[in-house]
């Protein structure tokens, strides 16, 4: 995998490290799990129990919940004794076939067990994994894998959810304070054409992947012509100044109702003030750059402004036989940065980019018949693909063939979009 | 376009009668109006008032609403003097461009205008439209054509939504009497085998057809089997009490929250008494017949049920091709009928069949430029497309290439489903 | 029982004929009965099924409940053979003791019964009921008295329920239409001293009463004064331009909440236009007359209103004492008039008042123990006393110790104020 | 004031530490001030972020929000340097006047200012109102009077809104452990009779008094009875089993809705095992001691179950009246103890007893005219009232006048109840 060099690492808290593939397997468990907890490093306990919505979820959770995957798929398999039993039902997420789960809103109530009982927690779990990582059964490796991508997941929740807490705090507190950056300028706006014809997309081959990336398979494609970088900030505020959010000519039907009922009138954390548009960010809150990709749009907004540009957002498979063009993997960042080349650039680790299909399975797909089988699959309606990655996603996790989901009307993710028209 | 002749055309008020590609514009008009007014003849004045639920309208509505589709599209523009100026406002559906109208779900409030000012708005608009179409000027042809095929869609519309309101009353009103049939025995499962490949789908060629139904477009499918008939009332009977409602390991998670939200337990019109399983249906209250399809039921109990019977919903694309080998139009029915051949048979006109596909755009769809673009274009977002026609929907109204939509929790629909396998 | 005289009865539909208490039983069976269809004789069978809202009900359910009471709790202890015996369920309102009703949200949906049925199913208990009161056996004398009073105050839901239907209509239907009246002046405001003391308050003698109006019983009184007529809407324009629905420095806590939530800004059916504020009357779309009762208000705006004019709302033993001293009893009209007279006036038939007084049990009240015990005791929490009776109210139902009560949210009553103070 | 010594104080934190009324204002300061502290004391700071409804709030935000009352109302009309000018928004509860505030059901998200910040901000408020305090201006006492016996309530509040968040805990945590305590006997019910007549009832003299509990004014009242203790778990068993909450007959009609609508089946932190029920208390989950007075139920449950008993809920006035005859004042515990004499007792200090009386102004009632009018005055619609103070109410704190106040739905609060009855 090709790491992002083009650019120095921003003086963040030490939080996006790699983890190599080189690395044994409990080289890489310690080096993942050690990164989540450098993440809450900077987070009081306080800070760490807040839940601002139902959909996240609180800091001391995301620090349980993924302990309790390796206790749960492998653990409970050996002749571990449970920290604590009730955590069974305290940490599962969303497992049937686990048991009963605490409500997933009601995650913020949980003041006990502590923090610090978590912290102890994830210690036991620790010494148990290491244990059996240095001879690990080769039937559980594919589960220690799919644990430790879960976490990363797990960690772009965490900054994402506490992100969501922070801003709704009228104090607005910053996660980390911003590091200097010298001002951008927009790179112009090119297109790559591709052919299209019959092609293959999905994942196969040696590198972990999700369930939900394969089976590849063959796709048909038009020819389409793919925008070479993210859409700004400074367009998004042309869409804006042109009455983008008071036509209902630009939006799907749902789109313009769900524009109307929650009053949207610009992304999620930027706020009008007497100085011009302003964006909370986890390094606080400061001034929109015009340069930087425009963030924290759902997906309704982004089909709209696509609508409005006179263009579309791109297919799934379009997105990725795009993607395989570039080598370059952003990321490491807490919030996205401007472009730097004109060609074909910000693909992966930027900002997640809406597309235009509904989250499916692919041909053949077939969930696990054990438990993780509910990992992906069930959540196959209602959503819409992203692809690509954002800057807040651990260094190395995704690739190419991702396939990251979200309903039409989130805005806490860090996504945004890319144009393509057909050709 | 082949009408169904291999059984009698069932004794209901003269509801059905086919609208033949041969007649004229103006025929045509005259024929696919008049069956609206014969569609509502059943009904008092009191019934075509009643709005049981914000997604169905009143009876009365349908008639002034597919009135006003030729007075806002044609006549408006041409020296028509409007029936009345404030009919803009209460009979436009969800036209933005045509501007603002009266909220949907208050559309049973309109005990004014009354159903007889509504029956002579609808001659007042005939006889300027038939004034017009003796000598329709060209630019006008299509979107007569398209308000005819809206009419048609509104009179099916019609009897989902009385249908649904008569259900709603503890007297449970029939629409119209059930005529005698004979007892009926379950034509066994076979399938089909489809090879798949590069083949294309979607309308061309000189019928009507829809915006969405085109452009016709390659898609790459890989070999598929397709059940010969509908899944029947017996197979629901016995997916239900092997638990299928019960195990969330059937459902989508969106799926599971909803059985459990609504409780969920049996398809829509089905009523559990000291004599069994009853259906309400536009004829009364009837045992269930084990050798019907079933139907009335959602997206996401058609999913569980073809996951629990170890199969998978068709995609569109299978089921447009699968359906091109099959000659027989049905439909002409009050209920839906039980399958009596083995061979692939009841694609078109017993009940919608759910398929596996999200609602979206076709490669290089692009709704029109004039407000008729809101027909379709705008609802591509949360919906699942369903196939077929029901044997309500107008005699000749359906198509293969035609794609019904519905959010994937609505029941009030003629929706069921036909399994399908890959091979 | 005293009748307003100084003035003529408006040329309405005969919609308010007094009901004699000179009368034998059966004449004013015959009479009541008669009056409530008069009043429905109006409106077509569309407008008789219409419900705009939980808390009302449409006309053909008024008339078909008035006509169950008596056959609930009369003729069901007799002989008689039911109209229908599926009624019991469709128009039992809210008595518990009587079996499972239909839902009252629901009401609306009741296409069949038809009203024509309905019509019949009057005559049908007309004429048991009036076989029964040719020689009426004492123990019934008391449940038909309050059959008849429960009549009369359906006769006033009646006409509050299809105006609140038709202000929800754009086209405004008028249920009758206005009569010429000549330009009023305003009264000038004037206050009457009360003593207080220990006084009595509540129903004691012959005529009827409703069991809420009783035990007559002490109460102590400060001294008091009351205001001579009721508010005007010309004071409420002033209560409006001086920002009065702006500064919750007037409101109760919970009604600036609602203020808020519902962004009222005048009473209910006002509408303002290039025009001026209009106000929706069931006689049509008018100019809002300064100088008659403000109409349409709820508690909340009642009582805040009190307050930014400096006074407060009559307790409801104030203001029966205070009614004792007027002989004049109004009603006869569709929409309030303005004052007349300099002394105490406007005290019953014009617009029910608010009161300070929650709504709560007298001292030794104990429903009764048969199912019509339900009629009023179980309503005694979260309500507020009104008093005086309105002009739609039936001429001859109200009487000085009579208690109505609504939430203090609720509008759709013909309800406004009067001021007292302190001394 | 009489305080309760025929029995020792538990062995609890030591939280009930009487107030001396012969203190002066400093000293009262700093007791009242710790007191508060040492109630959070036993709290982690996770503990004290959490908020698990809306009416309740974080023991953080009681903390701050009792000396933002100090700050608003005197610090800030002298040369006083604000802690942080954000607090002014961040810690106002509900005073209008005072300006905008951060959202009620939002005072969990603020895990900034951390409770540490807290801590000193208390520190920063105390420093400044003790050097006042050396030489208290008269102006000011009044209000710093009322600013103690505000955080008494808070002191309350406190406790019961903790012991909210950790039933909704499934680890049950407890607040502090139980001391043992000998098993109980129930006193048998008695009935004291009091005459009635033209009593004189509210607060009059010179200590303290909240403004809603005057002026002080005549009621006539019929002669009564009234219960010699408060209702037991062990009545209240025999409420449920003998149908109770299944009965409509017993109900309110808002009051069934709601039992219906919440399934309510048993008072709130009842819990049904296989053990029987238990109750979670401060002390933990624990067997349901019949002998102990029940607690946590709503006035709906109070006003069914006074009728099931066949007697009433007494009026405010009644049980002030009664009040008066009893000298001993409880408080001082973590949970309700059982009754000890047959003579009237448990009137302050055990629960807070629900009476027939809604919650409204008495006669010649005004509020204050600068912000501390909103105290009360503006909460008086739709509450019922309650009287006699709680354990967990602070020592000292209640007073035979006290008016608490609460929605009839609310269980939060240590609320049970006393029969009465007419003689």
């Amino acid at each position: 995998m090709m790491l992002a060099d083009h650019r120095p690492t921003e003086n963040v808290p030490d939080v996006h490290r790699i983890v190599g593939a080189d690395l044994g397997l409990a080289d890489r468990y310690r080096a993942v799990r050690h990164h989540t907890e450098d993440l809450a490093a900077a987070l009081s306990d306080e800070d760490q129990l807040v839940q601002s919505m139902p959909d996240a979820s609180p800091t001391k959770w995301h620090l349980a919940h993924s302990s309790w995957f390796f206790e749960a798929f492998i653990l409970a398999q050996t002749d571990y004794v449970p920290f604590d039993p009730q955590f069974n039902y305290l940490f599962n997420s969303y497992y049937e076939a686990v048991g009963d789960r605490h409500p997933r809103a009601a995650r913020g109530l949980l003041t006990r067990p502590s923090a610090s009982d978590v912290r102890r927690y994830r210690q036991h779990v620790d010494a148990s994994m290491l244990a059996l990582l240095e001879d690990c059964p080769e039937h559980y490796r594919a589960v220690v894998e799919l644990g430790l991508h879960h976490e990363q997941q797990h960690q772009e929740l965490l900054l994402m959810d506490i992100k969501h807490a922070f801003s709704e705090n009228p104090i607005a507190p910053a996660y980390t304070p911003r590091p200097d950056r010298p001002p951008a300028t927009t790179v112009p706006l090119e297109w790559t054409i591709f052919d299209g014809g019959l092609v293959e997309i999905g994942h196969a081959g040696d590198g972990f992947a999700f369930d939900n990336e394969g089976p590849r398979h063959k796709v048909w494609l038009e020819p389409f012509r793919m925008a070479n970088r993210l859409v700004t900030n400074g367009e998004w505020l042309a869409f804006m100044t042109s009455g983008g959010y008071a036509d209902p000519a630009f939006w799907l039907s749902d789109g313009w109702a769900t524009v109307q009922r929650e009053a949207w009138a610009a992304p999620l954390y930027w706020r009008e003030g007497d100085e011009g548009w302003r964006v909370f960010t986890l390094e606080g809150l400061h001034p929109v750059d015009p340069a930087a990709p425009v963030c924290h749009v759902s997906y309704y907004e982004a089909d709209a402004y696509a609508r409005w540009a006179g263009g579309r957002l791109p297919r799934e498979a379009e997105w990725e036989i795009a993607a395989h063009r570039v080598h370059e993997h952003l990321a490491g960042a807490l919030h996205p940065r401007h472009a730097m080349a004109s060609t074909l650039s910000q693909m992966i680790g930027e900002v997640w980019q809406w597309t235009a299909s509904p989250y499916a399975a692919y041909p053949g797909f077939r969930p696990a018949d054990d438990p993780t089988g509910e990992y992906n699959g069930k959540f196959m309606s209602g959503q819409m693909v992203l692809r690509g990655g954002a800057c807040i996603t651990p260094v190395g996790h995704s690739r190419q063939t991702y396939r990251n989901f979200f309903p039409p009307t989130a805005r806490w993710a860090f996504s945004g979009l890319r144009i393509a028209t057909d050709v």
